[in-house]
């Protein structure tokens, strides 16, 4: 009987140094306000002499800084209190979908420092040539962060597809792309250069973002659908992304609701993407190419088509999401994507497919809201997945030749 | 933006000596051949005497014996080995069920040392008095434990149903249980006093148990989907139980695959459990209210009424399946419950919907198979949990008075 499956090593000096230099920086991204020196120690356990090591160690790496001091009764000079650096690392985040490319910069504190996006039809465009236009993105980027002396952590790709763990693209089925090998691709650009790229699915990395824009309240356990040309999903459970055995979860698409009904692009029949995709809806409201603006417009004058095509799309949707809920207990839908959009008509529909047919839905109910990110919720979301691994393992950043 | 959501604490003494402990004793269950003190010195990088100190703490506490050295080359003399004991803590493993009542006893090396099976309808039974049989198969496995010098170091009970993390039954709708609290009815059992009581979902628990049962060659990840009456699913992700936000994953039974279709107990339409529970198969089959063994001798006979309720079945079940793995990226369907016996007639159907339906599959082939276990696998899956935990945590169990 196997006991354990990750392989284990004592706890030594040097990891205490990682363990307790990571203590100490999430500590002070969580605190309500900023703790001092003295706060910290008395929280963490640790002394107050090793607190201040580590804390001036934290602020030449440009990770925390010192802010003035709230004001506070007792005896004695008030003490400087602690923050997260936003003058020093920042997360490059990059997303290729179907009918847009967006790039931004985050930095420490979740603030955005740049923001692109550029509109256009990406399927006609070979993989090479959209990797080229991600290119200049990332030049652009680059000369924002010298510009603004912000140091670029890593970066992350979002893409609509299933993507291996070295950064292949498998399978976009919706752009057409297959075995698309970014990191040959994009690795060699000198902005990225030896800083570490990563890819992953849009759906996982707008997750990524709406769980760091949600509130702390939150129970941290939802699923975020990406409604696009494809419909891709995105299942986070206390508070951590759910990437399946491969990194292959979320395939909510491809989820057949009609098992003999539409083929599918896929090779498969009645999938969720042909009654409740961007294209479906449309086609349904008589809108086949029209901009999605051009059907919230439609809805809010009431037009029956129109209104009749979103009640369709979103039973179909309620019904693979109320398989959702019962299967992994999630108690939040998240409608992203152009789902956000068009949620005032989406989501009556799917609460009353959940109402009917969740087991656990008498008791415990489940909200379905639209994403609190727009359009460029998954680029957000790989800027703070960078963000997220420098403030998870400051040691390695504090290591990094170069910084 | 808040990181992390465990409260953190530095690293002090007390947990490294916890910490150690926990290293140590899963160094040696997982190691192939029994290491000596020093092999263990060498593998985790303790030093030798603390090793040793940790050792001794282990065997005096029952959960490591040495063994007669293993012929080695070299000088000096041979090192005695170290093993789990089999004469220390046992888990209780209890499964309430539709049609039977089990128990059993496992100790730390897995070996099963107690095992009962009383088959009877429990639906006409109310809920105390299952329980009060529940009492009675407690008791027994209480005297074999004397009777043997086994010491009970928990209890886990399996109940196809949703089940709080208090223990409460909120629904087990097969079973006609609504809110029973099972703590409170079988807690002040003589033989459970102070020893913990945990009540856990049955198809959750089988995953467990087939887990441990199955090969450290297999990936890990796996969807084990139990056939009864009702029909429920353990995940299992990298090894590890995949319960849900609330524990209440894995309700396969109600995962629509025919949205406006036959309705269900649940008051939804077209859940999998109208067209793939054992009810729905037997009655298909011309069979209603036979054992399922009339049902295997009839398919063994190629009879055309039963083959085809049996290839309708699976078809909806891979319906389910299908939807699962787009969603989860499991590569491994184990069909446990009465769908073990029927795994010959349900697999390759199954296999072709997968095919069909799932993106990946194509290049990521999906395993379907028959469980490892029979009958009992969530009883000795109850049992394998209890055990598991003295395995993570020893320091707890050498801290317990009375042990």
């Amino acid at each position: 009987m196997p006991v354990g499956a990750a392989a284990a090593t004592a706890v030594r000096q040097a990891s205490l140094r990682e363990h307790n230099l990571a203590l100490v920086l999430r500590h002070i991204a969580n605190a309500p306000h900023p703790p001092s020196r003295a706060a910290v120690a008395a929280t963490t356990g640790l002394t107050r002499a090793t607190v201040s090591t580590l804390v001036d160690d934290l602020i030449t790496g440009r990770l925390l800084t010192e802010v003035d001091p709230t004001p506070r009764s007792g005896a004695g000079r008030p003490a400087l209190g602690l923050v997260l650096a936003g003058h020093g690392p920042v997360g490059l985040g990059l997303e290729v979908n179907v009918d847009y490319l967006a790039a931004c910069l985050v930095d420490l504190t979740g603030t955005v420092r740049h923001r692109a996006v550029r509109r256009m039809d990406l399927r006609p465009v070979p993989p090479a040539d959209a990797l080229a236009l991600v290119a200049d993105l990332i030049s652009e980027a680059g000369a924002e962060a010298d510009r603004r002396d912000l140091l670029l952590a890593g970066t992350a790709l979002a893409v609509p597809g299933l993507v291996t763990a070295d950064g292949v693209v498998r399978l976009a089925p919706n752009l057409g792309w297959r075995d698309v090998d970014v990191p040959a691709l994009l690795g060699g650009h000198p902005v990225l250069a030896g800083r570490g790229l990563t890819v992953d699915n849009e759906a996982n990395l707008a997750a990524l973002g709406e769980l760091h824009a949600s509130s702390a309240a939150d129970s941290g356990n939802f699923i975020y659908i990406s409604g696009e040309v494809g419909i891709g999903a995105g299942i986070v459970l206390h508070n951590s992304l759910f990437r399946g055995a491969r990194g292959w979860s979320g395939e909510l698409g491809h989820v057949p609701v009609h098992p003999e009904g539409r083929p599918c692009r896929c090779g498969g029949r009645g999938c969720l993407e042909q009654y409740a995709g961007q294209e479906a809806i449309l086609g349904g409201a008589g809108l086949t190419g029209a901009p999605v603006a051009r059907l919230v417009e439609a809805a809010e004058r009431a037009d029956p088509v129109a209104c009749q095509a979103l009640a369709d799309a979103a039973g179909a949707l309620g019904v693979a999401v109320a398989g959702v809920i019962n299967l992994l207990d999630v108690d939040t839908v998240v409608l992203g994507g152009v789902y956000a959009p068009l949620a005032p008509w989406l989501a009556p529909p799917v609460r009353a497919e959940i109402g009917r047919r969740v087991l656990t839905a008498a008791w415990s109910p489940v909200t379905v809201r639209a994403a609190l990110l727009g359009g460029d919720a998954a680029a957000l979301g790989a800027a703070g997945s960078v963000v997220r691994t420098v403030l998870d393992q400051p040691a390695r950043w504090l290591a990094r030749p170069g910084r």
